[in-house]
C-alpha cells in the first residue's frame, strides 16, 4: 500500500492523493440503491500525463480503478470498491477549444454540460445533451452515453462524440477520431469507449460537435385518458417532421410531485386533470417567431385529433419551470422517498404494455411503481417506492426482465453500473455478451479498470 | 477442399454454392486499383442459419470467408483472396419490416438502398444514406459505415443503425441493439460492427431508424472565386441552422466532367466560368414550399456576402439531374480514364488546405488530382490520373499523410479495405490500432473473417 501510495505521488503530487476514507463523498456516485466499499485513494491528475501515470501505477501493483466525474451518475458505475484508487477528473476541467468554424469542442473530462455549453452560447452554439442534471461532466455522460430530453432531436450523447483521448489499461494513450465529421478508417474506439462506463480506458479528453443554438422555444402540455393513446399520438408528431426538441410523458402522481416541489400551478382545469392519467410535454424549436408558432399550432391540432384531452400553450416562464421541474424529477422523487429508480428502453410503441406490466410486477411484491420518461424515445424512468430489499429487487428484475422481452434493453441511457451488472449478465443476448467479455478481457487483459462494473 | 465443398453444400444446398472461378464478377468491388483472387467457392446463403453453418464449415476447414453485399464497395473490402469463400448475400433481399410507428425498418443484408428507402417512402417516410449508389445493399453499407451527400444533414450510416443480428467467427448468432432509439447496456456492438468491413461478423439483419421525407427539396449553386473562400462560406451556412441536405464542391474540371457526362448546361455564364475555381451546390430541404423558398433567399444573400460570384436557384429538373450526375462522379471519373479514386476526411477548415498538399503531391509524382467532395464534412474525393503504379502509390501515400497531418482520417466513407490497409498501419494512431488488432484477435482468433481487409 505505501509502494502504491508512493507512486501515485510521484504521479500527481502529494497534495492530490487523497485518502480514500477522507473523502467518503467521492466513493459513490447518486444510485440509491447500490453498495460501495472505501478506496483506498483518492487521486486527482492535472493532466493526460498524469492519468498515464496513475493507470501504470495501478497495474503495476494490482490496484483496481474507478474513474469519476461529477459523481451524478444513477447506476453505481462510480461506485469504488474496498481498497481501489479513484480518479477524480476535478483538476481537468479546461475547456481547450471552441471551434466556431468547424463547430466542435475539445475539453478535459471534468468540464460540465453546463459550462460546455455557456460556453458554445456565447458563439451561437450549443451542446444539446440534457441528461437532466447539467453538473454532469464531459468524462461522466461520455462513460454512460447519457441521453436525456434533448435526445430526440439531437440523439444520445455518441451522437455528438467524435473524438476521444483516453489512457488504456497497459498506460498507453490513444487518439481515436478527431475534428472530422465523419471517419471509416478501422474500428470505430470512439464509439466503442463511448458507454464503456470506465471499463476499457480513462478518458482524458473529448471532442463533440456543436450544434446551432435555435433560439425560438415553444411548449404544450396536453393530458391524455391514458399512456396508449398519448404514444400512438407521439408516434404521429415524431413522424410528422414537427422534430420536437422533447417529448416528455409524465403520469399523474409524477406530475402533481414535481408541481408541489416547484410551486407550480399549470391552470388544468380540475375536471380535466380527474380524467388525465398521463401528461404529454412537447416543445418546438426554431430559428424564427412565426415559424414555431404555426408549428404549434399544427401540433395542437395534431394532438387533439389523436386523443388529447386539451392542449396548453405554456406561457414561456411556466414552460421554463416545468420542463426544469422535469430535469429534476429524480430529486423530487428521491425527495418523496422513492427507494430505487430505473431507466429501461423498450421500442415506442411498447411503452404502454411495458408499464402495464412494470406495475404488475410492483403488484406483485407490494411496491408502488410510477413514473416518467422520455415518450419519444420508448425511454422510461420508474421510481419504485419499496423499503423491503427483497421485494424491491423482485420488482425491479421483473421491470427490467419485461422491458427486455418487449424487445427494450436494462438501460436506455442511465448505463449498467453495478446496479444492473447482473441483470445485464442474465437478460442480455448471450452471444453478445460473450463478445463483450472478449473485449473487455482483450483490453483491461488484469480487470483492473472499474471491476463490478458494466458488462460482467 | 472436397471437404469444404460438401460442408457448403450442406449448409447452403448445391445449387447455392459455384465454384469461385466460374463467377469471376463476384471476387471484386469496384475498387480501381486493388488486386484481388480467385475464391474457392461463391455461397449464396438464405436465413440466417445457413450464414451460420457456412462459418462454422469455414472456421472447422480453416477458410477465409469474404462477405459481399452489392459489390459496389470502393476499397476493395470485398475482393477475395485465393481460396477463400465469398459470402454473398443476393438471395437475403426481403424487408422484414417497415414500421410505421417506431419508425423503424428490419432489413435482410442483400436489400438495396433504393430497394429500402421506395418502401420507407410509401409510409412518408425515407432512408437518407447517399453514398452515390443506390444499389449499394444494407449490409455493404453497414460494413463500411457508408456516407455520402446527405450525411450533412443526417449523419452517416452508423447515425441511423440500431440494431444488428450477426454471425461471429465461432459460429455464434448475436443480436445487438433492436428497434430502440437509445441504450446504454454494455458495450454498443452494434456500433462496433458497423464499419468493421467484415472483420468482425457477417451481418445478417439490420434494423434502421426511418426519418420523415421532407417533400420541399430546392438546389442552389454557387461558383466560387477558390476553395478557401467555398469553405468560409461552408462554415457559415452550417452554423446558420438552415441544416442543408447535401453541401457539396466540385472542382471546375469535375463540374465540365459532369454536365458533360450529364448532357447538362448551367447557364452560368462563360466569364463568372472563367474566374470560378470551385462550385457549391445546396440542397435544402422542409415540410413547406414557403419555408424553403424563404430559406434559399437567406442562403444565396449568405453565400454572396461570403464571396459567391453568384448563386443560381436551380429549377427543379436541372437541380434533381445535376445532384445525379454529382452522385454518378465516380463512373464518370472512370470513364474519363481515372488510375484511382481517394476518399479523406479532414477537419471542415482545413479542407483548402489539403487540397493544396494533395495538388502538390500530383506535381512531385507528376500525377492529376481533381475531385470533389462533401464540403459540409470535410469530406474529400479525389480523382488521381497516374497510369504509373509506383508514381500513383507514392502520390496517394502523399496525399493520406496530409490527410492525416491535418488532423484527419485515411478514409471518411469508402472503409479501409484492402486499398489503405498499408496506409493504415503506417498512419493510423499506434496505441488505437494496437487496441484494434487486440479486439479483432479476440473476436477472430483464426483470422478468417476478411484477411487483408481493414486494420492489420
Amino acid at each position: 500500500m505505501s509502494d502504491l501510495r508512493e507512486r501515485l505521488v510521484a504521479a500527481v503530487g502529494a497534495p492530490h492523493v487523497l485518502g480514500g476514507g477522507s473523502v467518503p463523498d467521492l466513493a459513490h456516485d447518486e444510485a440509491l440503491a447500490v453498495a460501495h466499499g472505501t478506496p483506498a485513494f483518492v487521486v486527482r491528475p492535472a493532466s493526460t500525463a498524469e492519468v498515464a501515470a496513475i493507470v501504470t501505477a495501478a497495474r503495476e501493483t494490482h490496484t483496481p480503478l474507478v474513474a469519476r466525474g461529477a459523481g451524478t451518475g444513477l447506476s453505481g458505475g462510480a461506485n469504488a470498491p474496498d481498497g481501489s484508487v479513484v480518479v477524480a477528473f476535478d483538476r481537468m476541467t479546461a475547456i481547450r477549444t471552441i471551434d466556431t468554424t468547424d463547430h466542435v469542442a475539445v475539453v478535459e473530462p471534468g468540464v460540465s454540460l453546463a459550462q460546455l455549453d455557456a460556453a458554445a452560447r456565447e458563439h451561437g452554439l450549443t451542446y444539446p445533451v440534457r441528461p437532466g442534471e447539467q453538473s454532469a461532466s464531459l468524462g461522466g455522460t461520455v462513460a454512460t452515453n447519457a441521453g436525456g430530453m434533448h435526445a430526440v432531436r439531437y440523439g444520445v450523447t455518441r451522437a455528438h462524440v467524435v473524438g476521444l483521448e483516453a489512457a488504456l489499461a497497459d498506460g498507453s494513450v490513444v487518439r481515436t477520431g478527431g475534428r472530422i465529421a465523419k471517419v471509416s478508417s478501422g474500428y470505430d474506439l470512439t464509439q466503442l469507449l463511448t458507454g464503456s462506463e470506465g471499463t476499457l480506458a480513462l478518458v482524458t479528453e473529448v471532442t463533440v460537435r456543436l450544434q446551432p443554438y435555435l433560439p425560438v422555444h415553444r411548449t404544450v402540455l396536453a393530458p391524455f385518458p391514458d399512456l396508449t393513446t398519448t404514444t400512438a399520438a407521439v408516434a404521429r408528431v415524431v413522424g410528422s417532421g414537427l422534430a420536437p426538441a422533447l417529448c416528455e410523458y409524465l403520469d399523474d402522481p409524477t406530475m402533481d410531485a414535481i408541481c408541489a416541489a416547484a410551486h407550480l400551478t399549470l391552470g388544468v382545469p380540475d375536471e380535466v386533470r380527474d380524467d388525465a392519467e398521463a401528461y404529454l410535454l412537447v416543445e418546438l424549436v426554431g430559428r424564427r417567431e412565426e415559424r414555431v408558432e404555426e408549428d404549434l399550432t399544427e401540433l395542437g391540432m395534431l394532438l387533439s385529433e389523436h386523443g388529447a384531452l386539451d392542449v396548453y400553450a405554456l406561457p414561456d416562464g411556466s414552460a421554463r419551470r416545468l420542463v426544469a421541474a422535469r430535469e429534476q424529477t429524480f430529486w423530487t422523487i428521491k425527495a418523496r422517498g422513492a427507494d430505487e429508480i430505473v431507466d429501461v428502453v423498450v421500442p415506442r410503441s411498447a411503452l404502454p404494455e411495458f408499464l402495464t406490466r412494470a406495475r404488475a410486477a410492483g403488484d406483485r411484491h407490494g411496491s408502488r411503481v410510477l413514473g416518467c420518461g422520455h415518450l419519444g424515445d420508448g425511454n422510461a424512468h420508474l421510481a419504485v417506492f419499496q423499503p423491503d430489499a427483497a421485494a424491491r429487487h423482485a420488482t425491479l428484475h421483473e421491470v427490467l426482465a419485461a422491458g427486455v422481452a418487449l424487445g427494450g434493453a436494462v438501460s436506455g441511457e442511465h448505463g449498467v453500473g453495478r446496479a444492473k451488472a447482473d441483470a445485464l449478465a442474465e437478460l442480455g443476448d448471450p452471444g453478445a455478451l460473450t463478445a463483450v467479455r472478449r473485449i473487455r478481457a482483450a483490453l483491461d487483459p488484469d480487470g483492473l479498470l472499474n471491476p463490478g462494473c458494466g458488462p460482467i
